[in-house]
């Protein structure tokens, strides 16, 4: 792979990731001005995510706005495939789906696919998904949804109200399509070829569930849209509208936005999970962020840090909130004010008040679980 | 296709069936003379599907019966996959199902696999499939099965009991098997290269309703063996014994052995509906019942008829259970002193016997469905 090679599939994620590049290459479309304004307008704020270009693509989300515009209200439907503990990675598309769903006082479906990483990872098993399941479901419900509007489930407990819409989309979906799709060979399993239909599935509960055809919106890293295109491709002819997506960049991985692009669950070093205590968080990011910082001391003075391949930096655009802060920061680290080790301790005190927050949150979670549990 | 050739797969039977080379096409074993004079010790009896090689191969029976010595009890699980009304070549099995089900006192699983007819047949839709179920799941009651031990459920309604051990075996089966067994192609809807997984999990549910390893007996007809063929492959990596099945030919239809080879739903005149009245019954048979006698009444007194390929004797080997009144049609056909149309109203008044009893319990199974169906 050379250096200017990628790759972004669901399953898999390589390179130093081109998201201008992925955006062409997805067919999907860049958030712009004036659709940015529009969300502006409808909501009387706005998200950092969005200023920053974050969330920074989408798929018909104009439209979804324009039935809003007319008193129709959409669906967020947004997931987590259940491997291992969650990382801060994961977290940046909910806490942006918590965003909407307070800005639209919109319904949430949140999907739990344990069956996808079984039928994905070789040594998995469905005891180990569905453990990991209802562990993953804390943090869910810890980024703070509204519990009468939020409603999870797994794929294995809820089939039985999801397998009979699976196969719809299943029958307009042959095999040609899912190898030049998602580049699948002969080897694959029948459930990893079925899959996606499954994940298809709360595109088109909405409907069910209100009775009407209704909108849907999907937050989530880019890399999901492709399993949505092919919702889209066939959803019309079921009666249902495509589904509309919002797409973020990944967070990258400690070790910088090179290599494996994101943070990964089964490699401790490129992450945080949501449990590390503020101790393990220190460690971690004085040890592993790779640093856009001078050699030396004298150096850093004179010439200056890199915030654009900064990882302490970037993932400051992610936690910091407050622009003029993060402006600040940006502007003596770059000048060589701020030094690496001050923008870590930086980093590192802002995660640490986030993630103390979100621990409490966490543990108050387990009390609520069956609240937002869709069981019928 | 030359005369010899013959296809069988679960989705299509055509050609002239050589039963003898089926078993060794598909890999099956014979019931043997040992198994029968089992079988018979066992129950105290014998059915005249069994005594006329109707039910003629079998895979593990023997497992089934040395267990069943042993005082450990076994299932039986049968289906019906549901796209338009029963005939009675649907029922050979059924019957023999519910025979079993007295003699060993064994609990049936009864699958509808709606969603399989739906994802096979390109007109047909998923609320077509339901209604269908619902119909044929009057005739399955008809047959007299015990409504305590008797568990009938639709795919699409139990999937909540199912899909999590469908994709357990998913798991264990690649594109390239499903290829080979089934014959299959990259056009294929990737509805339709899961569901074998479908088909193999009421092979599983015993055990798992048991809360113990527990053996499955699979009374069907022949072309269903492969699917259960890859349930074998994988059951014991999984924890379960290999289903047993117990192999049957299929009813010809009217028309004669060659051609199409069984009965088809789609094909009116191969066929008699378990709905059909007496009248109809009566005129089907005399209009297009393959008649193997002679082309003048002198040539039939004088040379006889030909039992063999006469669509009429092959039908009461199904349902005339009388042994020594079956060999004496057979001998004074064959001799010429029964003529074709005698021949034709001996099965006709056979039939609509069968079908009144029939038709009178299928009338009183519509106020008891909800005795059989497993909805938890």
């Amino acid at each position: 792979m050379t250096k200017n090679d990628f790759i972004v599939t669901p399953w898999s994620v390589k390179g130093d990731i081109d998201y201008d590049k992925l955006v062409k290459q997805f067919g999907t479309k860049k958030l712009d001005e004036k659709l940015l304004k529009e969300l502006k307008s409808i909501t009387g704020g706005t998200h950092h995510y969005l200023r920053r270009k974050i969330f920074y693509s989408h798929m018909y989300l104009d439209e979804v706005l324009k039935d809003y515009r007319k008193d129709n209200k959409f669906y967020l439907y947004t997931g987590r495939a259940p491997s291992g503990p969650v990382h801060l990675g994961h977290m940046i598309p909910w806490i942006f789906t918590k965003w909407l769903q307070d800005n639209f006082d919109a319904h949430l479906l949140f999907q739990i696919p344990d069956e996808e990483k079984f039928l994905f990872k070789k040594d998995l098993t469905l005891e180990e998904t569905r453990k990991w399941a209802y562990d993953n479901i804390l943090d869910i419900i810890a980024v703070g949804f509204d519990p009468k509007k939020t409603h999870i489930f797994l794929d294995t407990e809820y089939a039985g109200h999801m397998y009979k819409h699976a196969v719809q989309v299943a029958k307009k979906i042959n095999f040609s399509t899912i190898k030049s799709t998602f580049g699948f060979d002969n080897d694959k399993n029948i459930g990893e070829i079925f899959y996606t239909a499954m994940q298809s599935v709360p595109a088109i509960l909405p409907s069910v569930l209100e009775g009407k055809k209704t909108r849907v919106l999907i937050p989530c890293a880019i890399d999901q849209d492709v399993h949505f295109r092919l919702t889209r491709d066939v959803a019309e002819s079921l009666g249902y509208y495509k589904p509309a997506t919002i797409l973020c960049r990944f967070l990258p991985g400690l070790q910088g936005m090179s290599g494996e692009g994101k943070m990964s669950s089964s490699v401790e070093s490129t992450a945080i999970y949501t449990t590390d205590d503020a101790k393990t968080v220190k460690n971690k990011i004085l040890k592993y962020a790779f640093s856009g910082g001078r050699d030396t001391l004298e150096e850093h003075r004179k010439h200056g840090g890199n915030p654009e391949v900064d990882v302490s930096y970037q993932w400051l655009t992610f936690f910091e909130e407050d622009d003029a802060k993060l402006e600040k920061i940006y502007k003596d680290y770059k000048s060589g004010k701020l030094l690496s080790g001050e923008l870590k301790m930086i980093l590192v005190d802002k995660l640490n008040s986030f993630l103390a927050e979100h621990q409490k949150r966490r543990k108050e979670a387990e009390k609520i679980i069956e609240k937002f549990m869709l069981r019928d």
